[in-house]
């Protein structure tokens, strides 16, 4: 096994697949939070989804019987808000293509919600969308704002319906503008990198969970982590295995990799 | 010269840039649809725009002092319309992406405007777009609708602003659903063989005037048909120069377009 889980201090944890799928938890979501926290393990729930904020995500968890701190949840809103950051102090304008989850973690931040003539574009999936916002946010990335995408994911799935993902309405926009955003969700490095900053931990200590070759384990493998895939989400072990990014450790479900953990950690 | 003037019975024509530029009639604009009109040659005008009617199109014309009858104008809403009436009989469900002109064209068709459960889905540029229209499109989509485009232009040029284009929504729909659009309007064949049809013309005695390399004299050319480009529009000779497919004459405006043209079947 090319893993050695008795030496991962830190887990990023995907949601949907993992823990639960639709609004029911799947088996061992809440021992792996108890588990971690016994053994004073950090942990940080990773979603590319936009649209929901720390609290609203901690309340779905709950209500499923996991429970989990709103600041142990990670979203693509709150680490493109961390990004930007980094790049542009508090009072620079922004244009948003979102949700009010989005929206709400920029101003937090202290940027100022602009129109045509913002610095930033940001843009995530928006269900709110209308051709006014594509066409400010166009004018604005033409006239030099920088283009930042929260995550690239073409679709989302809802219980019965895929629709249009963040990648569906940043597809509109590169079409609009000829410009390549910053994209910050998974496989992206960026929220990698927010997460590990947020739980200061180090890469080569810590380890990704997930059930998606594409974006759990190639971009836990980017950011050089060790990366662990469930089968209980998308993925089956045939499919995994046409990908060029293998996962460290391939796992049916989470309570085989509790079992597992346990016994290195004992031994 | 590659071309015989005097052998062309029928002209396309593009709109912007060749007529007319913003809301001014370009030199020779009128004259060339006189002298068209006196030589016995059909004509038709053909625009990408779908998102104005045939007799919208003919108001504009008039006010700038350029009389065409509404039936000489050739939209890609008419154009996309016509197509669909070669594929699916009135009463098909068809959901629309675009603004009323589109969804005018198909209902004088006899098509009936629906939603999820179309069979077609046909999308324009539309300025009321919402997230909404999107979703259902692209559920319609992936439930097995085909999916047409009016036009894939990318941007949309306004007085003062470039805004997203048909082709802007095209590319959201595409990442949502990964198929590709059967596109009607410019440089693609189906709205050339719409036009040749309206007019009961040959493609080898038609020319195509227009103004872009990219799409009047590729699609013409595309179609078997003669092109010529005039330079009173978005191109240099230079910047044609450029291009694979070469226009067949280049002219600097109309006049010089119906001087030569009068010459040649002077002679």
């Amino acid at each position: 096994m090319a893993i050695q889980l008795a030496r991962i201090r830190n887990l990023l944890i995907d949601m949907d697949g993992v823990l639960y799928r639709g609004q029911t938890a799947l088996p061992g979501a809440a021992e792996l939070i108890a588990f971690l926290e016994e053994r004073g393990l950090g942990y940080l729930l990773v979603t590319n989804n936009a649209t929901m904020s720390q609290a609203q995500f901690s309340a779905k968890l709950h209500k499923m019987g996991i429970a989990v701190p709103a600041e142990a949840i990670m979203t693509s809103s709150l680490a493109t808000a961390s990004y930007l950051a980094t790049l542009a102090p508090a009072g620079t304008k922004v244009n948003v293509v979102g949700e009010e989850a989005l929206v709400k973690e920029l101003e937090k931040r202290g940027f100022v919600i602009a129109g045509r003539d913002a610095q930033y574009v940001v843009c995530g999936l928006d269900k709110t969308l209308t051709f006014e916002k594509l066409m400010t946010a166009t004018i604005a990335i033409r006239n030099g704002a920088v283009f930042i995408g929260t995550n690239a994911d073409k679709t989302y799935p809802l219980e019965k319906d895929i629709i249009p993902g963040a990648g569906s309405i940043l597809a509109s926009l590169i079409a609009a503008t000829d410009v390549q955003p910053i994209v910050i969700g998974k496989p992206e490095p960026a929220m990698f990198q927010q997460s590990l900053a947020a739980l200061n931990a180090k890469a080569e200590e810590t380890a990704m969970l997930g059930d998606r070759p594409e974006t759990d384990i190639l971009g836990g493998h980017r950011a050089g982590l060790a990366t662990i895939l469930v089968l209980t989400g998308v993925s089956t072990r045939e499919g995994v295995a046409q990908y060029e990014v293998q996962p460290d450790l391939i796992v049916e479900d989470l309570p085989a990799l509790i079992r597992l953990w346990q016994k290195e950690l004992n031994t």
